[in-house]
This record gives structure tokens, sequence and C-alpha cells, in this order.
């Protein structure tokens, strides 16, 4: 890792695209003690990069900041070039479009430092087709952080073709140095593994809305007040591993193996996003939700979510 | 419901099979102040059984007791008829076999007092057919709860064709009164619903195994640190409710609908459980345990349960 910067001396990060996962991004590195130099096209984004700051800035406190770290190291510039030219690190979070992520790496291909890593938010592109055509495509890596980023600790990093194995190391390192939760995946498919599981999920918690099993709030706690509880501990497999008893993942194998398969037989492909599914769904979240609008569903997500975070942080 | 006893009369509740499940069941059942009843035709038993209480009653006293609460209002029944002829209301954790419940339900069909309801643990049986044969059929749902269960909130009740409607209001009623989270599955389906949205994320994480994605301990990190701590505080539909910003879950369906259609066009039906996989499986769970027995790993999942049940309740 000769070529690339020693982690403690990254000193300014660029983000690219300043939309709910660029916002959140940007509070993340303020807060772990960055000076971040921000770019997004949109009409009034720095008013609204300002206004997310400031509202999960208490949330990063209770975390806990890194000393020194200040919002006002914040630098707003008014094109990616610029954003770029003096940054150790770039996490892009452009919009979902091979298109317009060509033309913006195309811009700052050659502007990006010698040592400078270049990291994409990418939740659904293939980064080799991204890097196609770039003179430093071997520094370039996705970076996939879960909505919230400065709040869910998982990052999922994968390499192109074109990517320097060493700057696929890189990334792990720095992103674990920054206190994220990075993990490597070695292949380049769509929605790389975290969301390929959670779209495995909604598939079946689709099928059980388009097949009358349970009214959609009833299909929620199926998971948020069972399942899902245990999966903030641990993993899938893990999970299972304890499930077979002294046993381990063993006996779950051999007793429960059978189970699962004879209620993947019954599992239907994929079910059809109609409009008429789409406002079932919306009518269910509605009764579920109550009063409550989607500003207070996300901030008691938030809230939950932090006090979980804590919860876990202080049990070992 | 004139017909079936006021919560608040319930006094006794027969356990019939004290394993994993049913040990839990008799902790929770005990530690909300209720009197039970218990009989399991296992070797030692009665020794695991009090053993299992004693580890569990601190955990429960974190949650908090019910006034009176005492783990000395446990009996040790030889039968499984002595065992209900005397109680309130039975929850049944016999193995998962047809024949074997059936054999059990044909005991003590008669014996189950005339206002007393009968309720199942069972994952995969399709009740209909287990109550096929019984005179006191219209008294018996399923109550499904989930590992361990007198931690994790989720019951899915499940009525039989010939169940009694009343009788699932009931079940519903009584298990939200002793401070669970009761869920009404419509249809009887192989293995009801959370079952079968785990199965599903199971399917999907074992074929990242398959294709050799990530290592076992990253695709368990994938969930852990990721979508699973935001499905510890809500549901899947909900949670992409937020996904999708102002907008709403409108927003996610129509600008996440595809890329998830997408995904879910490149899953490839049941993977092969076979032996080299368990054992791959197992190398990797091993190496993400370390030194942790499964001993060690359960209490770990129990303590950070604990804290994060804590957490959630103490946040609204």
């Amino acid at each position: 890792m000769a070529d690339y910067l020693p982690f403690d001396q990254v000193r300014r990060i660029a983000v690219l695209g300043t939309g709910t996962i660029g916002a959140s991004w940007t509070a993340y590195f303020l807060a772990r003690g960055y000076a971040v130099s921000a770019w997004d096209p949109g009409d009034g984004w720095k008013a609204n990069l300002r206004e997310f700051i400031d509202r999960a800035w208490p949330q990063l406190q209770t975390i806990g900041l890194e000393p020194g770290a200040d919002t006002a190291a914040l630098t707003f510039l008014d094109d990616p070039v610029s954003a770029v030219s003096t940054a150790d690190f770039v996490q892009e979070n452009a919009p979902e479009r091979l298109d317009i992520k060509k033309e913006l790496y195309g811009k700052i291909d050659y502007a990006l430092p010698a040592q400078a890593i270049f990291s994409s938010s990418t939740s659904g592109l293939i980064l080799s087709e991204l890097v196609a055509d770039l003179g430093t495509s071997h520094r370039f890596v996705v970076g996939h952080p879960f909505n919230p980023p400065h709040l869910i600790p998982l990052v999922e990093v994968v390499g192109a073709r074109q990517t320097d194995p060493a700057v696929i190391d890189w990334a792990m390192g720095f992103y674990k140095h920054i206190g994220k939760h990075p993990i490597r995946i070695r292949k380049e498919v769509p929605g790389h593994l975290a969301n390929r599981l959670q779209a495995a999920l909604w598939r079946e918690a689709t099928w059980a809305v388009v097949n009358d099993l349970a009214s959609v709030e009833d299909i929620n706690a199926a998971i948020s007040q069972g399942p899902g509880l245990r999966l903030a501990v641990m993993g899938p497999h893990m999970i299972f591993n304890l499930t077979g008893g002294k046993g381990g993942f063993e006996k779950f194998y051999s007793h429960f193996g059978p189970a699962m398969e004879s209620w993947w037989q019954t599992m239907q492909g994929e079910p059809e996003l109609t409009p008429e599914l789409c406002a079932q769904i919306v009518d269910g979240l509605r009764e579920e939700a109550g009063e409550r609008t989607i500003n207070d569903l996300e901030a008691e997500r938030d809230r939950k979510l932090l006090a979980v975070l804590k919860a876990l942080r202080d049990t070992t």
C-alpha cells in the first residue's frame, strides 16, 4: 500500500452529490474530524445540506465525536473538479444512472490527486462499466453504505476488474479506521450482497400482501417483533448456528434444512409490482403509521436506531 | 367470547414438551405470575427445565416480573393428561412430527377443561391436519413463538379450519395480555409467515456462500451491521416507506421497484443443501466465533437481545 496515503494522513474528503446518502456521509466525515469539500448540482443544495448536518449532529454527538470535529470544516464547492482536486479520499453519491455517473467520472478523472482513492456509493451499478474509459480507474472502488450512513455501520467494498487490489485493501482499512464495518464483496453482481438479501426478504413480504396472508402492519411486525430483533445481534447463518442448540449449525442443517427446502419450494418467483399492489401496501402503512408523518417516522427510526446501536456497543 | 375465560381469570398454564421452546415458554409464564404444570417425556427433563429457568430468571427480572411471580409456582407432571386437566391454557411444544403431535392431541382431547384453549408452538405443521380427529378441535390454535420465546415478543396466531373464530380472538387477546406481540395469520401455509420471510433471506444468504460472494462472516455482517439493525426497529415495508424520503413508499416503489425486480430476476431458486455446503458454512462460523463456544454465543445473543429490547422499550 506504499502508493497510497497512510490513514492518519487523510485530511480532506470530497463528497460528490449531497442527497440523502451524500448528506449523511458528509455529517459522518465531519464527526470523524475530517475537512469535507462538498459539491452537488441541485438547486438549494447548500441549505439542504446544512439543515441535514444540523439535524444529524446531536445524533453524532450521542455516538461520540472525534476530538476537533467541527461542522465548520465544511466547504461548499461549485464544481466537482475543484472538490476532488484537494481531496485525499472521495465519496461519490450521484444519481443511480450509468450515463450521469460516467459523465461525472470523466470530468474528475485526471483531477484526482495522485494518492487519492475514489469510492462510489452505488447500490445497483457495476463499477467495471462505470470506470471503463478512465485513466485512473485502478483507484476506483465501491463503498456502498446503508441508509442512514451516519448511523448504520455496514459498508460494502467491491472492486472493479480495473481496481488495484491494494486499493480494495486500502478502502477496507480506511472505512474500518473511521469506525465503519466494511465487508469485502468478491464479485461484481447486481445489488452487491446486502441489498440482494433485503430484496429476497422483501419479495416474500410482498407475496404475503398479494396472498392476503396478514395485514401489512402484521407483516412488518413479523420481522420487527421477531427475527429482526435477532438479526440486529447476529447474522442469518450465526443465528441458525444457535437454533441447533448444542448441536450447532450441523444440527440446524440436518433438522431444519428439509423444512427450509419445503418452504422454498412454495415460494413463487417475482410478484408483479402493479399500481394496485402499491396502493394496498400504502393503505396498510398509513393504518400502521396512524398520526405519524414521514418526518415523525424517520425521526423515530433514527432515535430507535441510535438506542439500539448504543445498547449493542455497551454490551459485549 | 362468553364461552372462554376472561384473561384475568387464567391461573394455570400447562406446558407440554419442555425442550428449548417449551422451557423458555415455562420461564416466561412463571415470570408473568402464572402457575405452570409442565410435562415432558424425555430423560432428565425436570433437571434441565429447572436449570433453564434458573438461567433465564435474571433476564426476566431485567425485563420486569409480574408481582407475585415465583419460580416455585412450577409443578412437574408425569403425564400430559394430568398436566392439562387443571389448566386454563395449554402451550404445546412437542417435536415437529405429525404422528407425535397427533398421538399427544388424541390423549389429551377430552381431558381439556371446558373453557381451556390449546395453543401449539408448531412452526412447520398444518393445524387442520393435526386436529382432524379431535372432539375439541374448535379450541385448538397455533401460537408460534420465536426462539427464545421468553425474550422475543412475536407470536404468530393461526386457526385451523375447525377453530372457533372466537378462539383465535381469545388467543390474540391473551398473548397481548401477557406482554407478547401476537399477529394474525389469515391462512394456513407452510411455515406461517415469519419463518417464510426468514427462509427467503437465508436462501439468498446461502447462495452467497455457494457463489463465493463473500466470507460467511461478512455475509452475516451484511445483515447484522446493516439492514438487520433497521429491521429491529421497523418491518420491511415500513423501512422502504422511509427509503422513499418525503415521497414515501410510492417513491420507493417507482424508483427502486425496477431495481428490486432486476435483482429478483438474478435469484436462482433453491440451492442444494449438500454436506459440503454445510461444512463450508460451519468452517466460516468457526472462524467468526473464534474462541467462543455455542454456550458463549447463546449467552451473548441473549445479553444483546435483552439490551436491544430494553433500548427499544425505553425509546418512543
